[in-house]
């Protein structure tokens, strides 16, 4: 085999004349009359060789190699061993860094052919995600999906050599470990050792990573895979990748310095910018008030308003009633004149799938606010509403009137409807003051985070009277709209833990027997402790601005958790489903055509 | 909460005057009479705080915190606050980094409590493997799993940076996957959106990497865990942790070159050892031969020697008849004046129980060897033997005539038996030139290591008519007589493949539903590629002289895969398992007690 000597992206004019052997694939194929150019590519460029044109005139075959070049096609893996000479003036490519020069083929090798390809590699977006993702491979070849993953592999080496230099230990946890569903459903793995018994692959590492501060490792990091049976949303993996960090001894402080300084050492080195720090924070209540989310978009500069006290002194009644109830609250687009009416008709029945009654509006035309509904208002009604919005000539207010829920689902939806971001801009902010329980759809309570975050220590005292009222010491990290991690100061009190158990409706036995082991170690010296988790995939994409998280997965499943590649999940031996002590209750699938 | 401006391992005889807050562990509780004096710990080391003796005449309280110290005992959770002070002379402890001083403690805070400990943290071999493994985290705490785990660490560290520096890219391969056995059982995972079906965990990301250098990545590595769903032996565990990489363009030479460099970096700079590079190599006949294994420990000297052609020449039936259908082969143990009757005869017995008929034996004595059988030989035979063997007086000969596998496996025995090898010596070297295939128990054949090996180009000839005499292209690392990792070119013909499977009896149909996506993208340019994998958890606890890979692995499994930690695997709610579409086959266990 002739083996490369240098890349396919490597050589400049300067290698003149050196004689070199390169391989890839061929990834262009040009006739041009008795000589024959091919594109030969690799992972990390293309060079042009060139077959029938002699480079001395000692050069012997160039007839024979010509006629060998003409049975070579597209992704065909070749190498060639041939002289680098500069391309003939006027002739040089300055679009790629090897286009000073060209390889005029000696000897050619080739070492694979390539089936009649599915789909063309230059255009992968004209076939559909089934297809490419049946051929990942190559899709991989296309540039793009290559480019995103070694953007993500400079992510993790970045982040391993930050967090490493920082004293934080890479610790595994187990894969194969205890089924704790702490809010989506656990895979399970049948033991075939002990029948009837089944582990649970991790959702978080979370237990562990607080058993390794009890067991005084103080701080923690790992890149680690994570798993979820759910039903798949738009932009979910059954398995992705989490950042897993914990530290004892600490407050949120200490953890968001660390991570600030994190976000802007991986910011700087993989894409040039500069983050601003501090970041800038967040209350939840703030969040949802003024973003109708907890994961708002700072480049998005639309902001909500309540009026819902100046609603209630309107004559119209569906503000009036709403503002009994529920909320008023609006949002303006400055400058709105190019917002059409049949723009607006469309907003209302998007939002009315959303769960909204009904989408008033008011235009500032003129002197005033303007819209079918502005009869029902006072003139000073109207003069509050636009000093509320702070309106300018051209200016339009949308108008929500709902319960809170609502409202805050529906303004938020708008908001990025009609604002587009600037994709080459970033905002990071932190989100907190979270509240440390939700009421369930049975009336009790349920933890907002997870039932390991700490409550602020001066609303423990309402833990019983009111817990809806209790804060919890958890914050979250928002991108650009999208949340890529978070994180609390966790319980390291058995007896508050167990405190919390209680009040969110885990019996002592049910606490017991999920998380007995964390129950217990708690009692053995846990120091105080707290920690955080990326969601690895969804930083990435953000930080690319790609639109989904199957963009930096090398090989994604579908949206019903099928890999087109491999065909997984597949029927397999009734044997193996037997000796795992186990019977398929459901008639497997028939075969095609069956 | 007092928060540590300073680990309790970096104080030194510069620091005295300083005021610090320090928290940790309470190490060690010593009174005396009116001074406290407790040993502060983290997972930095040790300083000695210091309660009852005021730093300057203005220091309050002293009387309380004396009082309040007496209530600490060990493993409690504390920070203190103090004064740095030289240890007053003739009481510093020159055996711990911080012993030139103690802390003065100005105001202490009790973080934790611990409950009893179920063992002396001192001293934890004086429990059994159960209660080590169920109170991990206490283990932790004391020094030498935690050692391990920081070694670990950093090797995990310098193996992505050498990797990384090497312009390999680390690419994530996924968990859910195919069942694809690869000779172990898989794990299975049962797909809740696709009852009936199952994903299987990997046992190695083999396929995928391949896929990946198809892919054009050309080269990948990733740190991964991989499942093997086996009766446990001995040193095995459920899940086990590969570093795992592939290149492409490439031939075994540039493989074992990238790896002996990355050895040498990792022994210097874990260990300050130097490896001597080029690696010794080895034939995996030679080795056979010589050592009775394909991991032979290289530390030891002794070496087998065949002698069934002597052996046929002579008038012993036992050697005569074992030369005609096996071997005669022996061992020199040098001077081994030591090994007396009563320990050949405890040998004897251990041989037999792997099977051998019987352990023969000379000594060298004066002039020549003796021992009860000496009499079947003529004297110019055993002067043969003696010449084979280069015997000297003192020095003993032990025999097995037998099949080749079983010499070959009591030689080996007796090998590591009757030579103990220093511990602070590595010695590492390539085993190669496997057989490509070898005997299944039904007489067909099998790979020798995964049927994705390509064989030598030269043996492919022998494909159809002696595949046993085929020799692949694989190669594996052995350190210290221990299999680190194993590699191999790859087949990147899918001709060549289906050939490959059709030997080993795995029928085109079956080809297709097992690995259908690697022959299909075999066919789409798949460059020529091999590459390797270690199992990081046998490398490190090599590197560390350790006996058993569960001191490398944090939370490792029984050798029933059980976790004592978290009780995993264990019984699920019913509704879970219906809800995969499956049914428990046999009854779960019963509740302890009914």
């Amino acid at each position: 085999m002739l083996k490369p000597t240098v890349g396919c992206g490597k050589l400049r004019g300067g290698n003149a004349g050196e004689e070199v052997i390169l391989a890839g694939w061929v990834s262009s194929w040009r006739d041009h009359g008795g000589v024959v150019f091919i594109d030969l590519r690799d992972s990390g460029g293309v060079t042009q060789v060139v077959f029938g044109r002699s480079s001395s005139p000692e050069d012997p075959g160039q007839g024979e190699l010509l006629k060998r070049s003409h049975s070579l096609r597209n992704e065909y893996v070749i190498a060639v061993r041939g002289r680098v000479e500069r391309r003939p003036e006027g002739t040089e490519n300055s679009k790629i860094p090897t286009g000073e020069i060209e390889v005029l083929v000696q000897e050619l090798e080739v070492l694979n052919t390539c089936a009649e390809l599915p789909f063309d590699l230059k255009n992968p977006g004209a076939v559909g995600e089934e297809t490419l993702l049946k051929y990942r491979y190559l899709e991989m070849r296309t540039g793009k999906l290559r480019e995103n993953l070694i953007f993500k592999h400079r992510l993790f080496q970045e982040t391993r050599n930050f967090f490493s230099g920082k004293g934080f230990c890479e610790i595994e946890t187990p894969f194969l470990t205890k089924s704790t569903p702490e809010g989506a459903r656990d895979f399970l793995v049948p033991s075939r050792i002990n029948p009837g018994s089944f582990y649970a692959l991790p959702q978080s590492p979370q237990l562990f990573k607080q058993i390794l501060m009890v067991g005084g490792m103080m701080r923690y990091f790992q890149i680690v895979k994570c798993f979820r049976d759910e039903d798949l949303r738009q932009d979910r993996q059954p398995e992705f990748t989490q950042l897993d960090l914990e530290m004892s001894f600490i407050d949120e402080t200490d953890i968001k310095n660390i991570l600030e300084e994190y976000m802007g050492v991986l910011f700087e080195r993989l894409l040039g910018v500069e983050l601003k720090r501090p970041f800038r924070s967040l209350g939840y209540s703030e969040s949802m008030l003024r973003f109708g989310t907890d994961k708002p978009d700072l480049r998005n500069p639309l902001e909500i308003r309540d009026i819902t006290e100046i609603a209630s002194r309107s004559s119209f009644k569906v503000f009036k009633s709403a503002a009994e109830t529920g909320v008023v609250r609006g949002v303006k687009v400055p400058g709105a004149d190019k917002v059409s009416l049949s723009d607006i008709d469309r907003l209302t029945g998007e939002v009315a799938e959303l769960g909204a009654k009904g989408l008033a509006w008011m235009r500032h035309k003129d002197e005033g606010l303007h819209s079918q509904i502005t009869k029902f208002f006072s003139p000073e009604i109207l003069d509050e509403i636009r000093e509320t919005f702070e309106t300018s000539p051209g200016d339009l207010i949308f108008f929500i009137a709902d319960s809170t829920d609502t409202a805050c689902r529906c303004l938020s939806y708008l908001r990025d409807k009609l604002y587009r971001p600037d994709p080459g801009k970033f905002e990071i902010l932190w989100v907190e003051d979270y509240p440390l329980f939700e009421k369930d759809d049975e009336g009790g309570w349920k933890p907002l985070h997870h039932p390991f975050t700490a409550p602020c220590p001066e609303d423990i005292r309402l833990l019983d009277s009111e817990p809806g009222k209790v804060r919890s010491r958890a914050y979250d990290l928002v991108l650009n709209g999208s949340e890529i991690g978070g994180g609390s100061i966790r319980i390291h009190s058995g007896e508050l833990q167990s405190r919390i158990f209680n009040i969110i409706g885990i019996t002592p036995e049910e606490a017991e027997s999920r998380f007995g082991f964390l129950l217990k170690a708690l009692k053995y010296g846990a120091p105080p402790h707290g920690g955080f988790a990326f969601g690895v995939d969804r930083m990435t994409a953000g930080m690319m601005n790609l639109s989904s998280i199957r963009d930096v997965i090398p090989f994604p499943k579908t949206q019903k958790a099928h890999s087109p590649l491999t065909e997984a999940p597949s029927p397999v031996d009734r044997r193996q489903v037997y000796d795992l002590g186990l019977e398929v209750r459901v008639p497997e699938k028939p075969e095609k055509g069956v």
